[in-house]
Protein backbone atom coordinates (compact mmCIF):
# COMPACT_ATOMS: atom_id res chain seq x y z
CA UNK A 1 0.00 0.00 0.00
CA UNK A 2 1.49 3.72 -1.03
CA UNK A 3 1.57 5.71 1.72
CA UNK A 4 0.84 9.31 1.07
CA UNK A 5 3.20 12.15 2.07
CA UNK A 6 0.81 15.48 3.28
CA UNK A 7 1.98 18.93 2.51
CA UNK A 8 0.40 22.02 4.86
CA UNK A 9 0.26 25.64 3.70
CA UNK A 10 -1.49 28.62 4.33
CA UNK A 11 -2.53 28.87 1.24
CA UNK A 12 -1.27 28.55 -2.70
CA UNK A 13 2.36 29.29 -1.97
CA UNK A 14 3.38 26.08 -0.61
CA UNK A 15 2.50 24.34 -4.48
CA UNK A 16 5.46 25.66 -5.57
CA UNK A 17 7.35 23.41 -2.77
CA UNK A 18 4.50 20.84 -3.97
CA UNK A 19 5.42 21.53 -7.60
CA UNK A 20 9.58 20.09 -6.73
CA UNK A 21 8.34 17.72 -4.42
CA UNK A 22 6.49 16.12 -7.53
CA UNK A 23 9.61 16.84 -9.53
CA UNK A 24 12.30 15.23 -7.51
CA UNK A 25 10.40 11.92 -5.85
CA UNK A 26 8.24 11.45 -8.86
CA UNK A 27 7.11 8.23 -7.20
CA UNK A 28 5.88 9.54 -4.18
CA UNK A 29 2.07 10.28 -3.61
CA UNK A 30 1.32 13.57 -2.41
CA UNK A 31 -1.47 15.21 -0.51
CA UNK A 32 -1.56 18.78 -0.49
CA UNK A 33 -3.73 21.10 1.88
CA UNK A 34 -3.97 24.90 1.12
CA UNK A 35 -6.22 26.68 3.95
CA UNK A 36 -6.98 29.85 1.55
CA UNK A 37 -10.00 30.22 3.44
CA UNK A 38 -8.22 31.71 6.34
CA UNK A 39 -5.13 32.98 4.26
CA UNK A 40 -2.63 34.70 5.03
CA UNK A 41 -1.39 33.21 8.57
CA UNK A 42 1.47 36.22 8.74
CA UNK A 43 -0.74 38.77 10.39
CA UNK A 44 -1.99 36.03 13.27
CA UNK A 45 -1.15 35.48 16.25
CA UNK A 46 0.82 32.58 17.00
CA UNK A 47 -1.96 30.47 18.77
CA UNK A 48 -3.96 30.89 16.21
CA UNK A 49 -1.37 30.05 13.77
CA UNK A 50 -1.37 27.09 15.63
CA UNK A 51 -4.94 25.87 16.46
CA UNK A 52 -5.03 26.28 12.25
CA UNK A 53 -2.22 24.07 11.37
CA UNK A 54 -3.01 21.57 13.96
CA UNK A 55 -6.58 20.98 12.02
CA UNK A 56 -4.77 20.66 9.15
CA UNK A 57 -2.30 18.12 10.28
CA UNK A 58 -5.16 16.12 12.10
CA UNK A 59 -6.93 15.75 8.15
CA UNK A 60 -4.06 14.97 6.89
CA UNK A 61 -3.22 12.41 9.53
CA UNK A 62 -6.21 10.86 9.05
CA UNK A 63 -5.28 9.85 5.25
CA UNK A 64 -2.44 8.02 6.76
CA UNK A 65 0.22 9.95 5.35
CA UNK A 66 3.68 8.81 5.86
CA UNK A 67 5.41 12.27 6.43
CA UNK A 68 4.42 15.72 6.94
CA UNK A 69 5.91 18.90 5.10
CA UNK A 70 4.92 22.42 6.58
CA UNK A 71 5.40 24.20 3.22
CA UNK A 72 4.45 27.50 5.05
CA UNK A 73 7.17 29.90 6.86
CA UNK A 74 5.14 31.55 9.23
CA UNK A 75 3.66 27.52 10.61
CA UNK A 76 7.02 26.43 10.04
CA UNK A 77 8.14 29.13 12.57
CA UNK A 78 5.58 28.33 14.79
CA UNK A 79 4.48 24.71 15.15
CA UNK A 80 7.73 22.90 13.58
CA UNK A 81 9.28 22.03 17.16
CA UNK A 82 5.88 21.24 18.45
CA UNK A 83 4.65 18.66 15.18
CA UNK A 84 8.49 17.41 15.28
CA UNK A 85 8.02 16.52 19.01
CA UNK A 86 4.40 15.31 19.00
CA UNK A 87 4.04 13.34 15.52
CA UNK A 88 5.53 9.79 14.99
CA UNK A 89 6.20 10.98 11.29
CA UNK A 90 8.92 12.87 10.03
CA UNK A 91 7.94 16.50 9.99
CA UNK A 92 10.13 18.91 7.57
CA UNK A 93 9.31 23.00 7.36
CA UNK A 94 10.42 25.11 4.80
CA UNK A 95 13.22 27.81 6.80
CA UNK A 96 15.88 24.99 7.73
CA UNK A 97 16.36 23.64 4.44
CA UNK A 98 16.91 27.46 2.85
CA UNK A 99 19.05 27.61 5.14
CA UNK A 100 21.58 24.74 5.03
CA UNK A 101 21.82 25.52 1.21
CA UNK A 102 22.68 28.96 2.05
CA UNK A 103 25.48 27.91 4.62
CA UNK A 104 26.29 25.77 1.85
CA UNK A 105 26.67 27.97 -1.11
CA UNK A 106 28.06 31.08 0.52
CA UNK A 107 31.41 31.60 0.35
CA UNK A 108 31.82 35.02 2.01
CA UNK A 109 28.84 34.33 4.84
CA UNK A 110 26.82 37.65 3.94
CA UNK A 111 23.53 35.82 3.15
CA UNK A 112 20.55 37.80 2.31
CA UNK A 113 17.00 36.92 3.29
CA UNK A 114 13.50 38.33 1.59
CA UNK A 115 10.51 37.20 2.70
CA UNK A 116 6.91 38.75 3.77
CA UNK A 117 6.66 40.72 6.80
CA UNK A 118 5.73 38.52 9.26
CA UNK A 119 8.79 35.92 7.94
CA UNK A 120 11.65 38.32 7.91
CA UNK A 121 10.08 39.99 11.38
CA UNK A 122 10.31 36.74 12.99
CA UNK A 123 13.74 36.99 12.43
CA UNK A 124 13.34 32.81 11.99
CA UNK A 125 15.88 32.75 9.34
CA UNK A 126 19.05 34.89 10.93
CA UNK A 127 18.04 33.11 13.93
CA UNK A 128 18.09 29.00 12.42
CA UNK A 129 21.55 30.53 10.39
CA UNK A 130 23.00 31.64 13.24
CA UNK A 131 22.36 28.25 15.12
CA UNK A 132 24.78 26.60 12.79
CA UNK A 133 27.47 29.36 12.56
CA UNK A 134 27.09 32.28 14.52
CA UNK A 135 29.97 34.45 12.35
CA UNK A 136 27.24 34.24 9.34
CA UNK A 137 25.59 38.15 8.75
CA UNK A 138 22.45 38.43 7.27
CA UNK A 139 20.52 41.20 5.85
CA UNK A 140 16.28 40.54 5.47
CA UNK A 141 13.96 42.37 3.59
CA UNK A 142 10.33 42.00 3.80
CA UNK A 143 8.67 42.73 0.48
CA UNK A 144 5.34 43.11 0.65
CA UNK A 145 4.17 43.85 -3.27
CA UNK A 146 5.58 40.56 -4.21
CA UNK A 147 2.93 38.06 -3.30
CA UNK A 148 0.12 40.11 -4.60
CA UNK A 149 2.24 40.57 -7.79
CA UNK A 150 2.35 36.79 -7.94
CA UNK A 151 -1.08 35.11 -7.24
CA UNK A 152 -2.11 37.82 -10.02
CA UNK A 153 -0.38 36.20 -12.12
CA UNK A 154 2.01 38.78 -13.00
CA UNK A 155 5.47 36.75 -13.44
CA UNK A 156 7.25 38.80 -16.32
CA UNK A 157 7.41 41.57 -18.19
CA UNK A 158 7.97 45.52 -17.46
CA UNK A 159 5.48 45.52 -14.95
CA UNK A 160 6.88 43.02 -12.77
CA UNK A 161 10.39 43.70 -13.36
CA UNK A 162 10.01 47.56 -12.23
CA UNK A 163 8.21 46.02 -8.73
CA UNK A 164 10.96 43.88 -8.54
CA UNK A 165 13.80 46.25 -8.75
CA UNK A 166 12.06 48.94 -6.56
CA UNK A 167 11.49 46.26 -3.91
CA UNK A 168 14.57 44.67 -3.83
CA UNK A 169 17.08 48.34 -4.06
CA UNK A 170 17.33 48.30 -0.51
CA UNK A 171 19.11 45.04 -0.56
CA UNK A 172 21.33 46.02 -3.40
CA UNK A 173 22.95 48.68 -2.00
CA UNK A 174 23.46 47.42 1.51
CA UNK A 175 26.75 44.57 1.77
CA UNK A 176 28.20 41.94 -0.24
CA UNK A 177 25.75 39.24 0.09
CA UNK A 178 26.80 36.01 -2.20
CA UNK A 179 23.98 34.02 -1.39
CA UNK A 180 20.21 35.15 -1.29
CA UNK A 181 17.24 32.74 -0.23
CA UNK A 182 13.72 33.11 -0.97
CA UNK A 183 12.09 33.06 2.04
CA UNK A 184 8.72 32.93 0.49
CA UNK A 185 7.08 29.74 -0.98
CA UNK A 186 5.37 32.13 -3.66
CA UNK A 187 8.83 33.75 -4.71
CA UNK A 188 10.66 31.03 -6.70
CA UNK A 189 8.05 31.87 -9.14
CA UNK A 190 10.14 35.11 -9.72
CA UNK A 191 13.18 33.42 -9.06
CA UNK A 192 14.09 34.69 -12.81
CA UNK A 193 13.72 38.46 -12.19
CA UNK A 194 14.94 38.32 -8.88
CA UNK A 195 18.36 36.76 -10.04
CA UNK A 196 18.41 39.03 -13.64
CA UNK A 197 17.83 41.98 -10.36
CA UNK A 198 20.63 40.81 -8.00
CA UNK A 199 22.95 39.87 -10.97
CA UNK A 200 24.83 36.56 -12.02
CA UNK A 201 27.26 36.67 -9.11
CA UNK A 202 24.64 35.83 -6.20
CA UNK A 203 23.10 32.43 -5.84
CA UNK A 204 19.91 32.69 -5.28
CA UNK A 205 18.18 29.57 -3.17
CA UNK A 206 14.73 28.43 -3.53
CA UNK A 207 13.02 27.11 -0.36
CA UNK A 208 10.84 24.38 -2.66
CA UNK A 209 14.23 23.05 -4.21
CA UNK A 210 16.17 22.73 -0.76
CA UNK A 211 12.69 21.44 1.25
CA UNK A 212 12.17 18.64 -1.49
CA UNK A 213 15.64 17.62 -1.65
CA UNK A 214 15.46 17.50 2.53
CA UNK A 215 12.20 15.67 2.42
CA UNK A 216 14.14 12.96 0.09
CA UNK A 217 16.84 12.43 2.82
CA UNK A 218 14.54 12.05 5.22
CA UNK A 219 12.59 9.33 3.76
CA UNK A 220 15.88 7.18 2.55
CA UNK A 221 16.97 7.90 6.40
CA UNK A 222 13.85 6.20 7.44
CA UNK A 223 13.57 3.81 4.63
CA UNK A 224 10.58 5.21 3.63
CA UNK A 225 11.07 5.43 -0.19
CA UNK A 226 8.44 4.45 -2.57
CA UNK A 227 9.67 1.51 -4.03
CA UNK A 228 6.90 0.62 -6.94
CA UNK A 229 7.06 2.33 -10.30
CA UNK A 230 3.65 3.33 -10.68
CA UNK A 231 2.37 7.43 -11.45
CA UNK A 232 0.80 8.29 -8.09
CA UNK A 233 -2.29 10.49 -8.48
CA UNK A 234 -1.94 13.91 -6.18
CA UNK A 235 -4.65 15.29 -4.21
CA UNK A 236 -5.43 18.22 -3.63
CA UNK A 237 -7.51 20.05 -0.56
CA UNK A 238 -8.78 23.66 0.15
CA UNK A 239 -10.77 25.32 2.93
CA UNK A 240 -11.52 27.93 0.12
CA UNK A 241 -12.62 28.79 -3.08
CA UNK A 242 -11.86 26.29 -5.99
CA UNK A 243 -11.79 27.77 -8.85
CA UNK A 244 -9.18 30.34 -7.87
CA UNK A 245 -7.79 26.97 -6.40
CA UNK A 246 -7.56 25.42 -9.32
CA UNK A 247 -6.73 28.51 -11.59
CA UNK A 248 -3.63 29.23 -9.87
CA UNK A 249 -2.58 25.53 -9.37
CA UNK A 250 -3.15 25.09 -13.01
CA UNK A 251 -1.01 27.82 -13.64
CA UNK A 252 1.74 26.78 -11.95
CA UNK A 253 1.90 23.12 -12.54
CA UNK A 254 2.90 21.41 -15.62
CA UNK A 255 0.11 19.33 -15.87
CA UNK A 256 -3.99 20.14 -14.98
CA UNK A 257 -4.18 19.10 -11.25
CA UNK A 258 -6.66 16.11 -11.18
CA UNK A 259 -8.21 15.48 -7.40
CA UNK A 260 -9.64 18.67 -5.81
CA UNK A 261 -11.86 18.79 -3.07
CA UNK A 262 -13.32 21.38 -0.59
CA UNK A 263 -13.01 20.58 2.62
CA UNK A 264 -14.24 22.82 5.98
CA UNK A 265 -11.89 22.30 8.97
CA UNK A 266 -13.54 24.41 11.29
CA UNK A 267 -16.36 21.60 11.33
CA UNK A 268 -14.40 18.69 10.98
CA UNK A 269 -12.49 19.66 13.96
CA UNK A 270 -15.75 20.38 16.08
CA UNK A 271 -17.55 17.16 15.17
CA UNK A 272 -14.29 15.31 15.80
CA UNK A 273 -13.68 16.48 18.92
CA UNK B 1 30.75 17.57 26.58
CA UNK B 2 31.12 18.35 23.35
CA UNK B 3 30.57 14.73 21.25
CA UNK B 4 32.69 14.87 17.93
CA UNK B 5 32.06 13.74 14.47
CA UNK B 6 33.99 10.74 12.95
CA UNK B 7 34.79 10.63 9.73
CA UNK B 8 36.58 8.05 7.51
CA UNK B 9 38.36 7.08 4.36
CA UNK B 10 40.22 4.91 2.74
CA UNK B 11 43.16 7.80 2.94
CA UNK B 12 43.01 11.57 1.85
CA UNK B 13 40.53 11.40 -0.70
CA UNK B 14 37.42 12.34 2.32
CA UNK B 15 39.53 15.19 3.20
CA UNK B 16 37.91 17.05 0.87
CA UNK B 17 34.61 16.33 2.29
CA UNK B 18 36.26 16.83 6.17
CA UNK B 19 37.12 20.13 4.75
CA UNK B 20 33.30 20.84 3.91
CA UNK B 21 32.12 19.76 7.22
CA UNK B 22 34.18 21.98 9.44
CA UNK B 23 33.37 25.01 6.44
CA UNK B 24 29.13 24.62 7.18
CA UNK B 25 29.66 23.17 10.44
CA UNK B 26 31.95 25.55 12.36
CA UNK B 27 31.34 24.78 15.88
CA UNK B 28 31.26 20.83 15.36
CA UNK B 29 34.60 18.83 16.58
CA UNK B 30 36.05 16.28 13.52
CA UNK B 31 37.94 13.23 14.14
CA UNK B 32 39.28 12.17 10.94
CA UNK B 33 40.66 8.66 10.62
CA UNK B 34 42.07 7.80 6.75
CA UNK B 35 43.88 4.52 6.54
CA UNK B 36 46.50 5.62 3.88
CA UNK B 37 48.26 2.17 4.83
CA UNK B 38 45.90 0.16 2.91
CA UNK B 39 44.70 2.50 0.47
CA UNK B 40 43.02 2.32 -1.99
CA UNK B 41 39.90 0.13 -0.90
CA UNK B 42 38.78 0.09 -4.71
CA UNK B 43 40.33 -2.94 -5.89
CA UNK B 44 40.07 -5.00 -2.61
CA UNK B 45 37.05 -7.29 -2.12
CA UNK B 46 34.42 -6.59 -0.75
CA UNK B 47 34.21 -8.20 2.55
CA UNK B 48 37.87 -6.93 2.59
CA UNK B 49 37.19 -4.02 2.89
CA UNK B 50 33.53 -4.47 5.38
CA UNK B 51 36.17 -5.56 7.88
CA UNK B 52 38.94 -2.67 7.06
CA UNK B 53 35.87 0.04 7.23
CA UNK B 54 34.35 -1.85 10.59
CA UNK B 55 37.77 -1.43 12.29
CA UNK B 56 38.15 2.37 11.47
CA UNK B 57 34.47 2.88 13.00
CA UNK B 58 35.57 0.74 15.95
CA UNK B 59 37.97 3.05 16.51
CA UNK B 60 36.25 6.06 16.49
CA UNK B 61 33.56 4.73 18.86
CA UNK B 62 35.49 4.47 20.99
CA UNK B 63 36.39 8.21 20.75
CA UNK B 64 32.28 8.55 21.77
CA UNK B 65 31.18 10.21 18.04
CA UNK B 66 27.60 10.92 17.87
CA UNK B 67 27.94 10.42 14.06
CA UNK B 68 29.62 9.08 11.62
CA UNK B 69 30.68 10.23 7.79
CA UNK B 70 31.81 7.62 5.43
CA UNK B 71 33.90 9.56 3.46
CA UNK B 72 34.60 6.96 0.62
CA UNK B 73 32.85 6.02 -2.42
CA UNK B 74 33.97 2.02 -2.27
CA UNK B 75 33.21 2.29 1.88
CA UNK B 76 30.03 3.69 1.22
CA UNK B 77 28.99 1.16 -1.41
CA UNK B 78 29.56 -1.82 0.47
CA UNK B 79 29.25 -0.94 4.36
CA UNK B 80 26.64 2.09 4.45
CA UNK B 81 23.70 -0.08 4.96
CA UNK B 82 25.59 -2.60 7.10
CA UNK B 83 26.61 0.44 9.50
CA UNK B 84 23.32 2.49 9.42
CA UNK B 85 21.55 -0.49 10.47
CA UNK B 86 24.07 -1.44 13.15
CA UNK B 87 25.26 1.30 14.75
CA UNK B 88 22.76 3.50 17.12
CA UNK B 89 24.47 6.66 15.77
CA UNK B 90 23.43 8.32 12.81
CA UNK B 91 25.58 7.36 9.86
CA UNK B 92 25.81 9.12 6.49
CA UNK B 93 27.80 8.44 3.41
CA UNK B 94 29.20 10.36 0.30
CA UNK B 95 26.88 8.64 -2.54
CA UNK B 96 23.42 9.41 -1.47
CA UNK B 97 24.04 13.22 -1.11
CA UNK B 98 25.44 13.85 -4.57
CA UNK B 99 22.53 11.93 -6.24
CA UNK B 100 20.08 13.91 -4.41
CA UNK B 101 21.59 17.25 -5.07
CA UNK B 102 21.99 16.26 -9.08
CA UNK B 103 18.40 15.63 -9.04
CA UNK B 104 17.82 18.22 -7.62
CA UNK B 105 19.84 20.51 -9.98
CA UNK B 106 18.98 18.63 -13.39
CA UNK B 107 16.25 19.65 -15.51
CA UNK B 108 16.30 17.14 -18.05
CA UNK B 109 17.47 14.57 -16.00
CA UNK B 110 20.51 13.87 -18.38
CA UNK B 111 22.79 13.20 -15.35
CA UNK B 112 26.68 12.41 -15.67
CA UNK B 113 29.04 10.50 -12.79
CA UNK B 114 33.07 10.35 -13.26
CA UNK B 115 34.82 8.33 -10.54
CA UNK B 116 37.16 5.72 -9.99
CA UNK B 117 37.47 2.60 -11.89
CA UNK B 118 35.48 0.35 -8.75
CA UNK B 119 33.00 3.37 -7.86
CA UNK B 120 31.87 3.21 -11.77
CA UNK B 121 31.79 -0.86 -12.68
CA UNK B 122 30.24 -0.39 -9.05
CA UNK B 123 26.99 1.44 -10.55
CA UNK B 124 26.16 2.40 -7.18
CA UNK B 125 25.04 6.18 -8.49
CA UNK B 126 23.04 5.30 -11.14
CA UNK B 127 21.09 2.65 -8.49
CA UNK B 128 20.92 5.40 -6.08
CA UNK B 129 19.50 7.64 -8.94
CA UNK B 130 17.05 5.29 -10.49
CA UNK B 131 15.84 4.33 -7.41
CA UNK B 132 14.68 7.93 -6.69
CA UNK B 133 13.88 8.40 -10.72
CA UNK B 134 13.80 5.37 -12.69
CA UNK B 135 13.99 7.96 -15.75
CA UNK B 136 16.64 9.29 -14.70
CA UNK B 137 19.50 8.87 -17.72
CA UNK B 138 22.76 7.77 -16.46
CA UNK B 139 26.28 7.70 -18.18
CA UNK B 140 29.18 7.28 -16.08
CA UNK B 141 33.35 8.04 -16.77
CA UNK B 142 36.23 6.10 -14.92
CA UNK B 143 38.90 8.59 -15.03
CA UNK B 144 41.78 6.84 -13.71
CA UNK B 145 44.66 9.89 -13.91
CA UNK B 146 42.65 12.09 -11.90
CA UNK B 147 43.66 11.28 -8.05
CA UNK B 148 47.28 10.24 -8.93
CA UNK B 149 47.39 13.89 -10.84
CA UNK B 150 45.72 14.97 -7.45
CA UNK B 151 47.74 13.43 -5.08
CA UNK B 152 50.82 14.77 -6.76
CA UNK B 153 49.69 18.04 -6.03
CA UNK B 154 48.75 18.63 -10.18
CA UNK B 155 45.79 20.92 -9.76
CA UNK B 156 46.13 23.34 -12.30
CA UNK B 157 48.20 24.64 -15.39
CA UNK B 158 48.89 23.02 -18.57
CA UNK B 159 49.47 19.23 -17.94
CA UNK B 160 46.11 18.99 -15.59
CA UNK B 161 44.14 20.49 -18.14
CA UNK B 162 45.52 18.44 -20.85
CA UNK B 163 44.71 15.79 -18.51
CA UNK B 164 41.65 16.42 -17.50
CA UNK B 165 40.29 17.37 -20.95
CA UNK B 166 41.62 14.03 -22.54
CA UNK B 167 40.30 12.00 -20.15
CA UNK B 168 36.19 13.87 -19.89
CA UNK B 169 36.69 13.66 -23.38
CA UNK B 170 33.69 10.74 -24.44
CA UNK B 171 31.59 12.11 -21.77
CA UNK B 172 31.62 15.40 -23.98
CA UNK B 173 30.42 13.33 -26.76
CA UNK B 174 27.73 11.13 -25.60
CA UNK B 175 24.43 12.95 -24.23
CA UNK B 176 22.91 16.11 -23.16
CA UNK B 177 23.41 16.14 -19.66
CA UNK B 178 23.14 19.00 -17.65
CA UNK B 179 24.17 17.88 -14.21
CA UNK B 180 27.48 16.13 -13.98
CA UNK B 181 28.14 14.20 -10.10
CA UNK B 182 32.29 14.66 -8.88
CA UNK B 183 32.02 10.49 -7.76
CA UNK B 184 35.41 10.45 -6.14
CA UNK B 185 36.41 12.26 -3.06
CA UNK B 186 39.32 13.80 -4.59
CA UNK B 187 37.78 15.54 -7.57
CA UNK B 188 36.66 18.95 -5.60
CA UNK B 189 40.30 19.60 -5.86
CA UNK B 190 39.76 20.07 -9.58
CA UNK B 191 36.49 20.86 -9.32
CA UNK B 192 37.46 24.85 -11.94
CA UNK B 193 39.05 22.46 -14.56
CA UNK B 194 36.18 20.06 -14.79
CA UNK B 195 33.87 22.62 -14.80
CA UNK B 196 35.99 24.98 -17.71
CA UNK B 197 36.30 21.36 -19.65
CA UNK B 198 32.62 20.79 -19.51
CA UNK B 199 31.10 24.26 -19.90
CA UNK B 200 29.51 26.52 -17.95
CA UNK B 201 25.93 24.98 -18.81
CA UNK B 202 26.82 21.83 -16.72
CA UNK B 203 26.26 21.84 -12.87
CA UNK B 204 28.90 20.33 -11.20
CA UNK B 205 28.00 18.65 -8.25
CA UNK B 206 30.72 18.05 -5.32
CA UNK B 207 30.02 15.11 -3.00
CA UNK B 208 31.94 16.94 -0.16
CA UNK B 209 29.59 20.29 -0.36
CA UNK B 210 26.89 17.78 -0.29
CA UNK B 211 27.63 15.18 2.30
CA UNK B 212 28.29 18.37 4.76
CA UNK B 213 24.90 19.72 4.04
CA UNK B 214 22.90 16.63 4.55
CA UNK B 215 25.07 16.03 8.14
CA UNK B 216 24.00 19.20 9.04
CA UNK B 217 20.40 18.81 8.32
CA UNK B 218 20.27 14.99 9.89
CA UNK B 219 22.16 16.50 13.18
CA UNK B 220 19.95 19.29 13.51
CA UNK B 221 17.36 16.24 12.84
CA UNK B 222 18.66 14.50 16.22
CA UNK B 223 18.81 17.20 17.80
CA UNK B 224 22.88 16.69 18.11
CA UNK B 225 23.88 20.11 16.80
CA UNK B 226 26.50 21.65 19.07
CA UNK B 227 25.43 24.27 21.32
CA UNK B 228 28.41 26.16 22.32
CA UNK B 229 30.24 28.83 20.68
CA UNK B 230 34.42 27.56 21.55
CA UNK B 231 35.75 26.70 18.51
CA UNK B 232 36.84 22.76 17.98
CA UNK B 233 40.37 21.55 17.47
CA UNK B 234 39.60 19.05 15.19
CA UNK B 235 41.72 15.30 15.45
CA UNK B 236 43.51 13.68 12.82
CA UNK B 237 44.69 9.70 12.53
CA UNK B 238 46.06 8.53 9.85
CA UNK B 239 47.34 4.19 9.30
CA UNK B 240 50.22 5.33 7.16
CA UNK B 241 52.93 8.06 6.75
CA UNK B 242 52.04 10.42 8.49
CA UNK B 243 54.22 13.48 6.82
CA UNK B 244 52.78 12.32 3.47
CA UNK B 245 49.73 12.91 5.22
CA UNK B 246 50.24 16.08 6.59
CA UNK B 247 51.73 17.42 3.88
CA UNK B 248 48.66 16.91 2.12
CA UNK B 249 46.18 17.87 4.52
CA UNK B 250 47.93 21.02 4.85
CA UNK B 251 47.90 21.67 1.19
CA UNK B 252 44.46 21.17 1.26
CA UNK B 253 42.80 23.11 4.39
CA UNK B 254 43.04 26.83 4.63
CA UNK B 255 44.59 26.19 8.36
CA UNK B 256 47.98 23.35 9.00
CA UNK B 257 46.29 20.86 10.88
CA UNK B 258 47.31 20.53 14.14
CA UNK B 259 46.48 16.58 16.07
CA UNK B 260 47.96 14.04 14.08
CA UNK B 261 48.65 11.07 15.49
CA UNK B 262 49.18 7.66 13.80
CA UNK B 263 47.80 4.35 14.55
CA UNK B 264 47.59 0.71 14.12
CA UNK B 265 44.06 -0.49 13.72
CA UNK B 266 45.36 -4.30 12.79
CA UNK B 267 47.15 -4.70 15.97
CA UNK B 268 43.97 -2.59 17.82
CA UNK B 269 41.14 -5.10 16.37
CA UNK B 270 43.93 -8.13 17.43
CA UNK B 271 43.97 -6.85 20.93
CA UNK B 272 39.71 -5.89 21.24
CA UNK B 273 39.05 -9.13 20.20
Amino acid sequence: MRQPIGVIDSGVGGLTVARELMRQLPKEKFIYLGDTQRCPYGPRPKEQVKRYTWQMVHYLLEKDIKMLIVACNTATAYTLQELQSTLSIPVIGVIEPGARAAIKSSQNKQIGVIGTEGTISSEAYPRTLKAIDHSISVDGLACPPFVPMIENGILSGNEAEKIVAETLQPLKNKNEMDTLILGCTHYPLIKHLVQTEMGPAIQVISSGEETAREASLILAYHGLLEQGNILPTHEFYTTGNMEKFRNIANRWFEAPIQILERVNLDTKQSSAN
